[in-house]
């Protein structure tokens, strides 16, 4: 019966006898004596052998060999986890090539983004990189759990959509049979629908798709989207007030799971008061004091919410509220896609949500009103004969609705400090990179 | 404060002032007394008035208009649910057109499959369909929670990519930048990589891609996968075991959660010592059964695990075992995919489940050896320079490894009795339909 790294030191407390398997993560020669530190899902455990160690035919191990072993588990203090296998077997279930491409045991800080993207499958096996995906399994799970637990129905919508919900740039392209398809930049279209479909509360997680052409630490072309709507609000208010339990109760799951990964990367994650306490600011306000901030500094002048910006106001909000948590609300029409529900002339009932210096939602009320949406459309350059499937949705009934979406590895990327949101995606697509 | 449709009995037994949210589900006019259904996510509710329903505006109320009513809640033991609202105010949230393309509150039966899908965001209002998706819901929760718990990682992997791993054909093809890619049929090898990486256990809710031509009850050209992969695996059996584990705790989870719905569809799911009982039969031995049975009933022979023989082998499964699920194991080589692990020279450790009739799960123990690939390859006309990066994943140190899909989609079909896959698809696509 197989024993985890992790529980090495329980066993040896009982019987002693044990089988570990797992992967060779490091070899040492200490002279007499041959150390083995063994990795498996659950960590890493030292073994001890007496000689050189060769697996069933006599060859000696490689590092990232599938092995497993079978022998006595003894506390020892200098041991990491505090307790070691003294091996009295040895079967390789998979030999590694001795001349892999990327040193998996290496320090992460010292290796450049590209080598750990060309060398995915191999990078994962490093295990602060790894963390990083146990990170965002919990954010997931919690962002889940979250909505589940305030009543919203997961739902799953296609992909593949007829137009763009945002206007018609920066879309991926599919062959479709023999027509043409779009590769869905947000569920937005589908969760207004299923909102106005008497679902209410709704979320889905799934990939998004932007065709975008630049390459920025902020970017993905493709990501996973945590999307959120909800029927019978106010204004972006409640959604804000929802966004704040919500990223309480994932901050919470991340700090009471993940102790170990954020112990990896030195991160913390903010206190459930600290969200609480999280400023909102209107968007002109927020300009102006980020531009304020940016003078000060000696730097220009700042006329939007730039990534500057956002840092700005993140560095602000630390120093007056506690938290680099800051909700911008109030943005202007033409910054917002037609669908944002104007709060005045000039203005919508929408909000960003940026953290750590990086924005990590956007959301809004949207319109409800068939009349409303007809009279917006020109002011967007949009036409009613392209926009059908939106009118028959606000013809048939439609509540106040809105909502959000957070980026997952935004937020993953922010909550560990990682410099490029590229690191929190398993298999990163961007321009020149769809492999592996 | 809102008060919903499940909860205005409870209200009534307190001080009875509610306010109340919903679509204008059904409108009767009883002569001196009229009736209206108000319909909000929890269910339905009667609404009273004692005169003509108006708006505030003196307009009266369409069928799927959005209102909200104040009054006062009233048991009532022939209302549904047992109580309903004396309405005082009303006010129209979003006023439904009174000439919509579909009847909401219509008798789901008497609709076509095709009149559904073309109102899709009209028909998922019908609270029978709608509870198609509250069911399925709760299969996806229960997929992930079940699988945490047995410490799997939930992961999030690109449907971009540079070519099928099963071959070929049935690829949709996408634009991307200045090449194409591919949308993903599978995170076969994503899933393989990362149980290699070391997180061992992995499992993923995603969207799959098939460019299939044909139009079947079975086939969606879009369809949320629901894949699992473990490492250190000896046969195709240890995934039987899991997927029994599984599904008996999904079936149990809907019996729990989705006791309204599966009513309302007259449907059951299979008792957790049902799913116990599943037997699991090899390749030749399920054909020629199913073979025996057709020509028993009067039909030809059957050569293959066809949609037929689903029907005959979970027909034989129930009269034999008292469950309509049974897992067919020993597919012949040919019949599946390069990667598939061979137990002998023709057959190999992969299975199907079979449920009512339907192949919901195909699954296997995969190769992991860089040697076995290598003499593979040829037999299924691949070469090795166009699989760099499987091999190089085999040559990193792989341990033995396997996993499954469920494809979601049939598995809420055949839990609910649907009779095409699409019922169970919010938006389904296939070769005519990318709306809505």
């Amino acid at each position: 019966m197989r024993v985890l790294a992790k529980d090495i030191a329980r066993a040896a407390a009982d019987s002693g006898k044990v089988e570990a398997a797992g992967w060779v993560h490091r070899i040492r020669d200490m002279g007499g004596v041959n150390f083995v530190v063994l990795r498996d899902r659950s960590g890493l455990v030292q073994l001890v052998f007496n000689e050189k160690p060769v697996d069933e035919t006599g060859t000696p191990v490689t590092l990232e060999s599938v092995i497993t072993v079978k022998g006595k588990a003894a506390l020892n203090p200098k041991a990491p986890g505090g307790a070691e296998i003294q091996v009295e077997s040895l079967l390789c279930l998979s030999r590694a090539e001795p001349d892999l491409p990327f040193q998996v045991n290496g320090d992460v800080s010292k290796m450049g983004l590209e080598t750990i993207l060309d060398n995915r499958i191999l990078s994962i096996r490093n295990p602060k990189i790894r963390a990083i995906f146990s990170v965002q399994a919990v954010i997931i799970e919690a962002f889940s759990a979250y909505l589940r637990s305030k009543d919203f129905t997961e739902i799953k919508t296609s992909k593949l959509v007829w137009g763009g919900t945002e206007g018609g740039t920066e879309l991926f392209e599919v062959e479709y049979f023999d027509r043409k398809v779009c590769l869905a930049q947000s569920p937005q279209f589908y969760k207004e629908a299923l909102v106005a479909a008497g679902m209410e509360r709704v979320f889905e997680v799934a990939p998004a798709y932007r065709a975008e052409k630049h390459d920025t630490p902020r970017h993905l072309n493709e990501y996973v989207s945590l999307d959120v709507e909800m029927g019978f609000i106010e204004s972006e208010t409640d959604l804000i007030d929802l966004e704040r339990g919500l990223l309480a109760y994932i901050f919470g799951e991340v700090a009471r799971k993940n102790a170990a990964e954020l112990a990896m990367w030195n991160a913390s994650v903010p206190e459930a008061d600290a969200v609480e306490k999280a400023p909102v600011i209107g968007y002109e306000d927020a300009v102006k004091l980020a531009s304020d901030m940016s003078a000060k500094a000696g730097g220009g002048r700042i006329f939007d919410i730039t990534p500057e910006a956002e840092r700005f106001l993140c560095e602000w909000s630390m120093e007056r509220h506690g938290v680099q948590l800051v909700f911008v609300n109030e943005f202007p029409r033409r910054y917002r896609p037609f669908y944002t529900f104007p709060s005045d002339a000039n203005r919508t009932m929408s909000f960003d949500a940026l953290f750590r210096g990086l924005e990590i939602t956007t959301g809004g009320r949207r319109l409800h009103s068939y009349k409303a949406f007809v009279e917006t459309l020109p002011r967007f350059g949009l036409e009613l004969e392209n926009m059908q499937n939106y009118a028959a949705l606000l013809r048939s009934g439609c509540p106040p609705h809105g909502g959000f979406a957070i980026g997952c590895e935004r937020l993953t990327a922010r909550i560990l400090g990682l410099a490029n949101v590229k690191e929190a995606s398993l298999f990163p697509r961007d321009r020149k990179r769809v492999e592996p």
